[in-house]
């Protein structure tokens, strides 16, 4: 019996009105998982809380036989065992890190994929060798145009089979931020995160961050692979679209008071509350961050923290004294290149990029 | 304002037929995730991987001035903290711990909470103090029938407020089996699994693992709190029920080939392949487990591999020859007491105890 290979792995698509969620976004969203919004109290994300999402199954790579393969338009084919890049000079950066998709469940019409909510963030510090230390090891040859990063997860995807490769250009590859990370917060990348080694791009979002990292090949053209493809900004299917990249700003709430199980809305009683949260944006470090507690009728300006470096997200807190009734709380970032984040979500065919903001609703009883 | 606790924290319902998984759940389901099936190939599940369900917010709770009170019914009242607990005599035990509510997501109508697919399972290498030994210092009094575990998490639930409370009668609290534990997998608890210390009740759905626990506390009478009463299988709303205790019969299978990324269907190509899982049962050890590769019309008996402890789930394994076309795959598990994982999921308004199988869907490609 022949199988269509179409019938298994279709094209994307946009919900219905009024559509629920369906079982395949729910498959999804029971793998990969969001950031618990308290986790915003803490500088780094605790493991296991960070966002995950694999494309496909998560490989098991040995590390005492994983190597990584530099090669394409380079003079000096490198190879590199993990002992080897472990023993090479490395750097440790703090780094928050998004996927493209956050807040795509948000969206409507909602495109139909892993179905974020708003909470596909996470801050790690990685520890790795410098990309260019590498490069620079294999010298790539002066008709380098792209680089490929390919990992070991191997699946099916609108109907194209596939290990998750991504393309840079060697400005954006030779950029001096990006790491070939083997440690996250102080300890061997767990399973989900890209163990042995992943790639790690400081201010992009994460489908460049490429995991299970194998081989980095440069190459005389653009790279035209799957992902380069699906990872870009279109209205309709059938327009080229523009490449998704670098994270927009977007501020998160830590919720305040208590959850009520099922709604997730919150609940608190009368009296002086702190409004906290963090923002983050990967163009340009946020400058100012404002806050509403009357659903973005008025806004005032949260103070923020000290800057906790370059690709990390920066704390912000404002004073609050909360009266008995329901509340509809919402905070935006603004960054230092005159980027605001919109308070509502940019629409895309595959919900990138949007950087709609996060309501809270919050009930505050009367004693 | 007042605003009426009934509005935010509604009472419990079950979906309309046909009725698209709701905001809410999907709420649920970005915060506590599953299991992905391929870390069935693991005989302890990696950090982060184990599923986890909390009902409210993870609690910051600070190892060093954390304390577990021991009191109520007993003659000497104990306080223990961090440090006197660690240095007490300690056991280390493999558990395979599920969520009651596993599989709920499945069942039809479908009970709105939690949307479990089939991955709300995990197993550990648990190590703390035997419960036994710390209740025997406090020494219960001769009229305790109950004793009541609390946790650190707190908030509303179907219009009550409380911190996570869970009771076992007097009999199964000194089985021997408790631990009060530290440590998972040789590492201080993550956060999301209890830290720092939670309770581990081997056999038993994981609502009774009281994680981020700070009192036990005996009674003198039934313990009759919220999530007692809540962990009931019921037909109707207004009916006693039957109390949620330990884990049905369920095989799980890792699903071979490679996923389609959208509707997470497996691919794969003609040949041999080994079809591999784990089993468990709370009632008694797994003593078969049945695999079938045409959608249950046929059965026949996978090989079981060394047992790996009382408490932990058994690996088995099956070959067959893959041959074009498209295969449904399905296993089912029976215990040494006659326990028999049903095929069709036995419902309750709470989605509980539901021990259905898992069919998975696999497409063999032509070469």
């Amino acid at each position: 019996m022949t199988v269509p290979l179409e019938k298994v792995s279709e094209a994307a698509r946009v919900a219905e009105p009024g559509e629920g969620i369906s079982v395949d976004e729910l498959r999804l969203a029971s793998r990969n998982h969001a950031m618990p919004m308290e986790m915003l109290r803490e500088d780094v994300t605790p493991v296991g809380l960070h966002y995950v999402l694999a494309h496909y199954d998560l490989p098991a790579v040995d590390r005492d036989t994983w190597t990584l393969a530099i090669g394409g338009c380079v003079r000096t084919p490198v190879t590199v065992g993990f002992e080897e890049l472990t023993s090479m000079p490395a750097r440790t950066v703090r780094v928050t890190l998004e996927c493209a998709g956050n807040g795509r469940a948000t969206l409507s019409p909602r495109p139909v994929s892993q179905p974020w909510l708003n909470g596909a963030v996470g801050t790690a510090d990685w520890t790795g060798v410098p990309l260019n230390d590498l490069l620079e090891r294999a010298a790539p040859t002066d008709d380098a145009v792209d680089v490929v990063f390919a990992g070991a997860d191997h699946g099916f995807e609108r109907g194209v089979e596939q290990d998750y490769e991504r393309g840079l250009s060697m400005a954006d590859a030779t950029s001096g931020d990006l790491l070939v990370a083997y440690a996250m917060n102080g300890e061997p990348l767990p399973v989900q995160h890209g163990y042995p080694v992943r790639l790690v791009v400081p201010g992009w979002y994460g489908m460049a961050h490429v995991k299970w990292l194998q081989t980095v090949t440069v190459i005389d053209g653009p790279f035209e692979g799957y992902q380069n493809k699906a990872y870009r900004l279109r209205q309709q299917a059938d327009e080229v679209g523009v490449p998704v990249t670098r994270m927009e700003p977007r501020a998160l709430l830590m919720p305040p008071g208590h959850p009520d199980f099922m709604t997730r809305d919150r609940i608190a009683r009368p009296g002086p509350v702190t409004l906290r949260g963090r923002a983050w944006s990967g163009w340009a470090p946020v400058e100012r961050v404002e806050v509403s507690t009357d659903d973005g009728t008025t806004w005032t300006d949260a103070r923020l923290e000290a800057d906790a470096g370059r690709w990390a997200w920066r704390e912000f807190s404002a004073a609050w004294d909360a009266l008995p009734g329901e509340h509809r709380l919402r905070v935006r970032a603004h960054d230092a290149g005159g980027r605001v984040q919109g308070d509502v979500p940019a629409w895309s065919r595959g919900g990138f990029a949007n950087n709609g903001d996060q309501p809270v609703t919050l009930y505050v009883l009367d004693e």
